[in-house]
This record gives C-alpha cells, sequence and structure tokens, in this order.
C-alpha cells in the first residue's frame, strides 16, 4: 500500500515529537488511559498527545488532545471499522504518525482496527510483504524473548517468515539492545526435517541467509526458558501459543491462590511466600511488558492488551520512547533490505 | 493400507488378551518397563506380554515373553527403523496385536515408530483418512480434556481434522465415560471466521455435521481450564501447545522449587504448602495420565512419554484394560462411519 509521500526521515527529529495516545481504546478507556498518559509525562518526561472525544475525556491536565469524534468498539470488525470510521481516534493516531506530529502511536484498544489504522495510514516500509506483531515472553532475570507472528496474519509464506526473522532481529536490538540476536524458528522437532511444509521452506531460507544468526528450530516447550532471543512463527501458531501461555500463567496462579486460602496455616505460608513470588508475577504482568509492536509499518506502532492499566499505558508509553530513540523504523526498512535475501 | 483380512471382533474376546509392553522403548527401558510391567500385573490384574530381547530383561517374574531381536532407537528415522527392523520389539508388539495374541501395544519408545509400527501392521480402521494422536489435558477435579491430533499429522485437511472431531468424541466417551463429549476447534477467535482457510472450512463442516456437539472454535487460552471435552487442532498445532503447556509446568514447578529454598522462611512455608501442591502436582504428572493414543488403526495403541517410570507403564497398561474393555476400535469405526459425514 505505498503511499507516494516520501519517507519521514527517522529518530532524530521523531524524538521530540510527542508519543499519540488512543486514548478511546481498551476496557478501561478513556479513564486508565487518560491516567495513565499523564503519568507517563509525569514520570518518564515524554510528551504525549491525546487522540478522542475530549468531551469524554475527563481531566487531561495540561496534555494537548487531538480530537477524534468516533470510536472503533473493541468488537467491531476491523477492517469495516477503520474505512467507515474516519474521525475515529485509531485512525487519527495513525495520521499524526504518518503527518509527523506524533512519534509513535500506542493504543489498547481494538487489535485489528489498530493494525489497520496503522497499515492503511502509514503504509507499509518499502520491500514488506505484511507486518507482523511482535510480542514479548519474559524471561525473568533477563531480557524478553520476541516471538513473531503474534497474530497479524493467520496464513504466511516462507518469505513472509523470513521478513519476520529479519525485523524481529532488529526489534530485538532496538527494544533491548541486543548486539547480535539468536534467532529461531517454531516447530515440532529440532531436526530441519521437522514440521509442515512451510515451516521446511522457511528453515532452508534461514539457514541460507547468513545475516542473521539462526540457531535453527525450537519447540513449545523453549519457549519459557527464552532459548532465543528470537522466534519465528506463522500468525496462527503464534497466537495460540501465546494464549495457551497467558490461559497456563492464569491458571497456575490461580491454583496457587486457592491453595494459599486453604486455611490459616496455608494463609502464613503465603505470607512468607509473597514478597518472593511478587517480583515473579510482576514480570508476567502484561501490564509490565510494555505491549506488542507492529513491525512493518513505516512508523511506530505499540498495541497495548485490551485491559491495560494506567501502569500498562506508561509502559506502553516508554517502549514507544526507546524504539523510536533507538531509530527503530529506520533499522526495520535495512533489514528487510539486506542483502542474501 | 487395507490388510485385506475380516476386522477382530472388539471387547469381548480381547479383554481376555495381555497387554503388550514394548520392554525396549522408552529413555529408562528395561528396567522401568519391566518393572512397571510386573506392577500392572499385581495392582491392576491386567495380564501383560512383555516383547523385547528376552536376554537383556532381568527378572521378568512370571510375565509371558515374545522375543524380539532389534529395537528401534528413541533417535532413529522412524519410517526406516519400522521397514528394516522387522524383529523389532515394536512391530512384534504391533502383529501381536493384528494377530490376536493381545489386546492392546504400550511403547514408551520412539513415537514416530511407535504410530508407523501401528499402521503399517494393524492397518487403519475402514474410511480413516489418517490416524491421530490423542492426548489428555488434565483438568483438576474432572476428567482431562482430550487434544489432537497431537503430531501425528503436521499437515491436515478440513475431512481429517473432522474425522479427529469424531474420533475424539468416541474417544471421551470410552476412556471417561462422557456421554455427549463438547468438541471444539482450536483458533484464534470464537468467531467462525478467525483462523487459516482450514479452520474456517473445518468449523463449516462441524457445524454441519449434526451428530457431534460441536461447541465452535475455542483459543490456546481456554485449553487448560478445559473448556471442552475434546478440542481439535493439526498435528503442528497441536504438538507446539502440548509442548508450550509442558514447558510453562515445568518452568512454573522450577520458578516455584526456588523460591521454596530459597531462606528458612520460605522452606518452613514449602512444608505447609507441600501437602495441598502435591495432588495438584500429581494430576500433571504425565507418568499419571497414561499417556496419549494413536486414534484410527484397527487396534488399541497407547504411546507413553518417552521418560516414562514403572507408575507410567502401569497408567498405560490401566488405559488399554479400560479402552478394550469399553469397546474403543468399534466406537471409532462407527464413528467415523457415522452419517451425516
Amino acid at each position: 500500500m505505498p503511499t507516494g509521500r516520501a519517507r519521514r526521515s527517522p529518530s532524530a527529529d521523531a524524538a521530540g515529537l510527542p508519543v499519540a495516545v488512543d486514548a478511546m481504546g481498551g476496557d478501561k478507556a478513556p479513564g486508565e488511559i487518560v491516567s495513565g498518559a499523564r503519568q507517563a509525562v509525569a514520570e518518564l518526561g515524554v510528551p504525549v498527545v491525546l487522540v478522542g472525544r475530549r468531551e469524554d475525556l475527563g481531566d487531561t491536565g495540561d496534555l494537548e488532545v487531538l480530537d477524534a469524534s468516533e470510536v472503533v468498539a473493541m468488537d467491531e470488525d476491523p477492517a469495516q471499522g477503520v474505512r467507515r470510521k474516519k474521525d475515529s481516534s485509531l485512525v487519527r493516531a495513525a495520521e499524526a504518525v504518518r503527518d509527523g506530529r506524533a512519534s509513535a502511536m500506542v493504543s489498547a484498544g481494538n487489535t485489528g482496527a489498530t493494525m489497520a489504522s496503522a497499515l492503511l495510514r502509514m503504509g507499509r516500509l518499502p520491500g514488506v510483504v505484511r507486518p507482523a506483531i511482535a510480542t514479548p515472553i519474559p524471561n525473568p532475570g533477563t531480557h524478553p524473548t520476541v516471538l513473531l507472528d503474534a497474530g497479524a496474519n493467520a496464513e504466511c509464506t516462507a518469505a513472509m517468515l523470513v521478513q519476520f526473522a529479519q525485523m524481529g532481529a532488529a526489534y530485538s536490538r532496538a527494544r533491548y539492545g541486543i548486539g547480535e540476536p539468536s534467532v529461531a524458528l517454531l516447530s515440532i522437532g529440532e531436526e530441519p526435517t521437522k514440521g509442515t511444509p512451510l515451516v521446511k521452506e522457511t528453515h532452508a531460507a534461514l539457514a541460507a541467509l547468513g545475516s542473521l544468526r539462526f540457531v535453527g528450530n525450537v519447540e513449545g516447550r523453549d519457549l519459557l526458558p527464552g532459548t532465543a532471543d528470537v522466534v519465528v512463527t506463522d500468525g496462527f501458531t503464534g497466537n495460540v501459543v501465546l494464549k495457551t501461555l497467558e490461559g497456563s500463567l492464569r491458571f497456575f496462579m490461580s491454583a496457587l491462590g486457592e491453595v494459599f486460602g486453604r486455611d490459616e496455616a496455608t494463609a502464613r505460608a503465603a505470607e512468607a511466600l509473597l514478597p518472593h513470588l511478587g517480583p515473579l508475577a510482576e514480570e508476567f504482568d502484561p501490564d509490565n511488558t510494555g505491549g506488542a509492536m507492529l513491525l512493518g509499518v513505516d512508523g511506530v506502532c505499540v498495541i497495548s492488551h485490551g485491559s491495560s492499566s494506567a501502569r500498562a499505558v506508561v509502559s506502553a508509553v516508554g517502549v514507544a520512547r526507546d524504539v523510536v530513540a533507538a531509530g527503530l523504523v529506520a533499522s526495520l526498512a535495512e533489514a528487510v533490505a539486506a542483502p542474501g535475501r
């Protein structure tokens, strides 16, 4: 979807611009979103522009507000929503990035509509076949593993997966400062002969690439121990895997909570353990991870989870600031244009 | 792979026959396998025939031994191993079932080779396109969810997935006594329009079937809470998901263990909690779940995990006995031949 316009020069200029926060997106919008945006300004010193219906936003303090009269609902059809609601907070936020009035956009709203807005308004980076969602999987004690695609493309080709690998590595570098990130392919066995035809073809292409530190296939059980810095998969598998991890995390937390509450002795035990378990739980709290990122569009787009609290918005704004400063978009463009592709 | 022979009459005859246990398969073979087989006889009263190299088996007590001079190694190419090693314990165990000398086979060996042996020697049930591996996902307090395909077929068609649904329901009935099991399709959203073309086509076919209690799509996060009795997916996704669950279980156990051992106070807390956490851990211990089952071949084939202990062999033999008694194979044949397919 080429837009015909010259590409903005990245980082240097963008760093001084505000982050556009979709004030209307998310289960707790606008209250928690506005509150988080204000905290981000106060705590991080990052300028923020709120995008949404001014009259619904409550006390916005000193924050700049970009008016947008419409809202794409959480359960609305993404493509239709974005096409019809040209004055929605999502579309206006994406336009602010496109027009150089914001350095990045952040939304906790309808994920599909966030992707569609970013794709339609910012456009794809030159050479990118399809953008992908990169999601951090926490590794307590060290940097997260980047999993992509987490759901933007249910069906993928090997060429797409190779680009996801290139973009995932660039992202791991920009966001976590990993010099030469290890990149793995998700499969059902370590051998290059295991998996679907798509996985085998992608394995061969990645092994031949040369410009990446490709470490071969990993399996589902290698995700949480953080065996690789970047794990590449199609958006169907990636989404199922992430939700499986979420579900098992929730299951264990709730099972543990149930045991803690069983009697006086277990309640005392819980008291002794909570100071130790707390930091672990914090690492897995999606409010702290800074959200997912849409890679491959011509701008920074942070996708925060639907039930984002103010804290999640602060994290997301911080991440947006960091990757803008690191020149993520330019690095992504370079990565997909790398020789050997 | 039609075998040309008349199909054995199920349950009634088979129930008196011994279960053929591959004594050479698994990381702890033959020691733990032989020990487990002896325990199964003693504890469950199920007759067992050990299949393997008699001279390697140690003390086999009163157990019958079926001699097999070869072993398919855990890391050997499954198809080649089975084709070349016609006197292997796996092939002989499958032949014992085919020839009516055993009611079922159990192996903790090379999974691919176990499947290949069962498929080549027992043959497929009439009408079955491809057999699938059904794996139980524990639901503390109630019966497990049956997930299939857990890895037999990396690539699937909608017709295959519909048969997996039919076989999974028949298995849930035979193994857990669920009258009308709920059957769900694994996808990336509840809407019928979500997922790959394969998933959408399968959704439509299952919805039109009539003979199953199809409850629609479920997501990865619905697996552990046991939202449905049977969850259907392709063997690539199923395998990745199961290993992701395994990995997250192992991760949380080890994180909890690390916290427990941190100081005296946490060690005391652990002591108070272990009587409560123990039963939960037991439910998730693969040694207790009875293993996976290959559905769609003309005989009962239980696939126990590679690191099976004696306890796992006892569970697997118990499951084999139960599904033989419940007439599983006949039910599977009926299920795939059901009108409305």
